[in-house]
């Protein structure tokens, strides 16, 4: 066996361990029952220490190091690249032990975030959240960092992303968006509450919505013989290759819209997934090359594609043939496009949603500012909530709908959620490019996604982590990432609709 | 560390690399999307192989044989007992390549079974059949054996078992059931086809169903804190320790009596893991004993407390109530102890069942009687449709309801149909002398499980592993295994139904 091939074999190895708790974390988030959730995690804990001591030792960064790089084609050296990179200069500075117990304690965290959400009792969860960001801040210093700690969070989900130019982009949406948002937010009020009234207070059948959520899904040509859908509390994709793609969503039984559009979003999340080239998976670098990248496809399915009105008019009539709608057309576009502020991330409408994840990158950025500070998760509650007023000019009035709403910060993704509105910024760039070469709307139009998707792989999907998430930007929009089309996109779009000046 | 400390961390770890395992092919089975199946197979094998080198390996053995038994406890006597038994004297006789081989071939080798029985073609299955027959040969070769080859292939599910006492005991259901079958399948025919047309002939809602299969599982004290219930091709139970115990049913529209009972089947063995002591597990002792008893736990279930004229009114009234059923309690009684000859083993009548068991068994004693001779599988299927004919009176007349029906043999299951037979003998006595101390009609008539569920833990559940399936029986019924209540049963409540003589 060559050097290239013992390489790829070890890498196999680590991948089918986490494959294995991908697996099993699917399990815990779908169906397992309570009281297997302790065991569940001492699983993956065991697992995890097994990943970890598969590449973590001198026999493998010997044969990675011995590697003459000139010998290798692009992707080995890609491969090889990766593995000092993520293996050698971060993951193997934690100690096994604290990885293992690591792994155990978000697997749990998880799980008593959920209890603690579901009761509104910050103290089920708050010693959990507590020794999660512990952990976090001990792994910085172990792998060191430039400039600011948090950075290295960030570069996690985004290669190359760091706090200074975190700051720029969130800096432009804080003063672009907010006095923008203020504007719209007033108006057509009476107009959307009547809509809303009218179109909420009703039931729509689950097994229902169900059956709609697949058409649609299949609509977007999600693949069904390398894919499945199903249920969880707060919807997500998850895979073990391209082959292998799982998406959830939550079905509200007055809200079809929800489990619609939750489903498009994670739909665009597992096209990437699975239309990633084989030869990708064989090198270990399968799947997206970053979160924002990720989220780029998903929220170009869920607001570029799946809000233009050309498509909401054909999901109009899919919904009024479903559920015989007590809206007009014009209603159902006005009530999609709704700008409002709310308090939770996961329902808020395109333009205030990047508002929800700058409050969060903000509680982020100062709790691993100084890393040898004490934190108080009741004090970070109260943050939370105070920067909710500022921003949205609304309060939380629960734990539940403040700090406990997302899952995030129990799995220990911190550096994750700024990629949700630099995936957004992605898209509206993306769309632009593609625009150029497609027709979008008329594809739209005809619930048409054969060339969108084809487009999507030749640019993006098929390269999965082959190529960074800049060169990725390069290559679909033959120039650099910039956040400005993500701003003009939605102070165009939104001054339209509600017959503003731009 | 005590040396009984580390040998009980080294089990743990293999038990955690086997409970990956089952909650991989739990996936499998439900869930997986069809172009996963390929490499979650490559999953298992890999796990397997981790699973064997874990305890197969020089350091294990000598720590297991350098304990001074006079040292232990009975449960750590118990635990030592069994390494040596299955792994020094079984496991380790196999080759580690051919042990991973092995996996992967039957998870394969199951999903190959489901596309050949849907299509009805046997080529698609007929070569890795050959191959796992041909593993199990090679097996019994390594491993050794006692007066004959197909004993051992018994034993693994069944301690004690041999040839000789299956022998015994299916030419007793061979001598005294085939001919009482005989008189009884033509009485009250027209009876029941009339009611049988009235039956079957009607849509029963599966989102009903699902709702009943659900209280009545409730009913018999499934307890939902610790366990799952799923859909699956085929129902099937399975679990990882007594607080994860999956189990799974099929819906059929026109059909609710066959996801009921098969609810019911599973719920018995589901109750069985559920009650085992947590003591057991620590010692890996966890889980049922033996097939037989496991099966004794289901058939005791589904047969003698829920076809009971007791339960079955009280379940008609149910069933009511969900369908507003189209015939009476008696017409619901007697289709419920019909019997006729039929040709697939799962929806076989509780008399007929045993000669579907004695085919396996015939077969399969025959599979491995000779270890040289090749085997082919279209002669398998001729003899299998051969044998239906001649104890059944009735021949299969394509391959998915004859050798393609069960999903046993591609999981390299050669063995374990006998103990679906045993178990209903085991459950027949059980019964008797539970029926000694508790007045079992009466609970029946009151739906009330508690005090049945709890005989039944005390007697047989709590002990897991640490009684062999002997010691078992001998604690709930004072005394050895025997056939007789059985065939007694059988003939007794079936002369009653039918209006003949005993």
């Amino acid at each position: 066996m060559s050097k290239i091939e013992k390489i790829k074999k070890i890498l196999e190895e680590s991948r089918i361990y986490n494959d294995s708790i991908t697996m099993i974390n699917w399990d815990m988030e779908t169906e397992a029952p309570k009281a297997s959730l302790e065991y569940m995690s001492k699983i993956i804990s065991f697992l995890s220490r097994k990943s970890y001591e598969n590449v973590v030792n001198d026999e493998f960064k010997n044969l990675i190091y011995s590697i003459d790089e000139n010998t290798l084609n692009p992707i080995e050296f890609k491969m090889i690249k990766k593995v000092k990179k993520e293996i050698f200069e971060k993951m193997s500075k934690i100690p096994v032990d604290e990885y293992a117990d690591y792994s155990e304690l978000v697997a749990n965290s998880s799980s008593k975030w959920q209890e603690a959400k579901q009761k509104n009792d910050l103290d089920i969860y708050a010693p959990y959240l507590k020794r999660v960001i512990d952990y976090n801040k001990k792994f910085i210093n172990y792998v060191g960092y430039k400039n600011h700690p948090y950075s290295l969070l960030l570069s996690d989900y985004e290669e190359d992303l760091n706090v200074e130019i975190a700051d720029n982009f969130f800096n432009e949406i804080k003063n672009e968006l907010i006095p923008f948002i203020k504007k719209i937010v007033l108006l057509k009020r009476d107009e959307l509450n009547r809509i809303k009234e009218k179109f909420y207070s009703r039931k729509y059948d689950i097994e229902k919505q169900k059956q709609l959520c697949k058409e649609i899904s299949e609509i977007l040509r999600f693949d069904y013989n390398s894919g499945v859908i199903k249920e969880s509390e707060h919807p997500f994709t998850t895979n073990t290759g391209n082959k292998n793609v799982r998406i959830t969503t939550h079905y509200y039984e007055n809200n079809p819209l929800s489990s619609i559009y939750s489903t498009i979003h994670e739909t665009g999340h597992a096209l990437y997934e699975q239309q990633v080239d084989d030869i990708y998976e064989e090198y270990n670098l399968g799947g997206g090359t970053s979160m924002g990248i990720h989220e780029s496809q998903s929220r170009i399915f869920e607001n570029m594609f799946c809000k233009n009105e050309k498509f909401v008019k054909k999901l109009y009539d899919l919904l009024d043939k479903y559920f015989n709608l007590d809206i007009n057309y014009e209603e159902f576009n006005l009530l999609l496009n709704e700008v409002d502020t709310s308090l939770i991330r996961t329902e808020a409408d395109e333009i205030t949603y990047p508002l929800h994840v700058l409050i969060r990158y903000e509680l982020e950025k100062e709790i691993f500012t100084n890393l040898d500070e004490e934190i108080s998760i009741e004090n970070l509650s109260n943050k939370w909530n105070e920067k909710y007023e500022k921003y949205l000019g609304i309060k939380p009035t629960n734990y539940s709908e403040g700090i406990l709403q997302d899952i995030h910060w129990s799995q220990g993704a911190f550096g994750y959620f700024s990629s949700y509105a630099l995936g957004s910024a992605y898209a509206s760039q993306i769309y632009t490019f593609m625009n150029k070469e497609i027709d979008i709307e008329k594809e739209l139009e005809n619930l048409e996604f054969s060339n969108i998707n084809k487009w999507l792989k030749e640019k993006i999907h098929k390269y999965g982590k082959y190529l960074s998430p800049k060169e990725v930007i390069k290559n679909a929009c033959l120039e650099d990432f910039s956040p400005k089309y993500y701003v003009n996109y939605l102070k165009e779009k939104y001054s339209k609709i509600y017959g503003l000046e731009v």
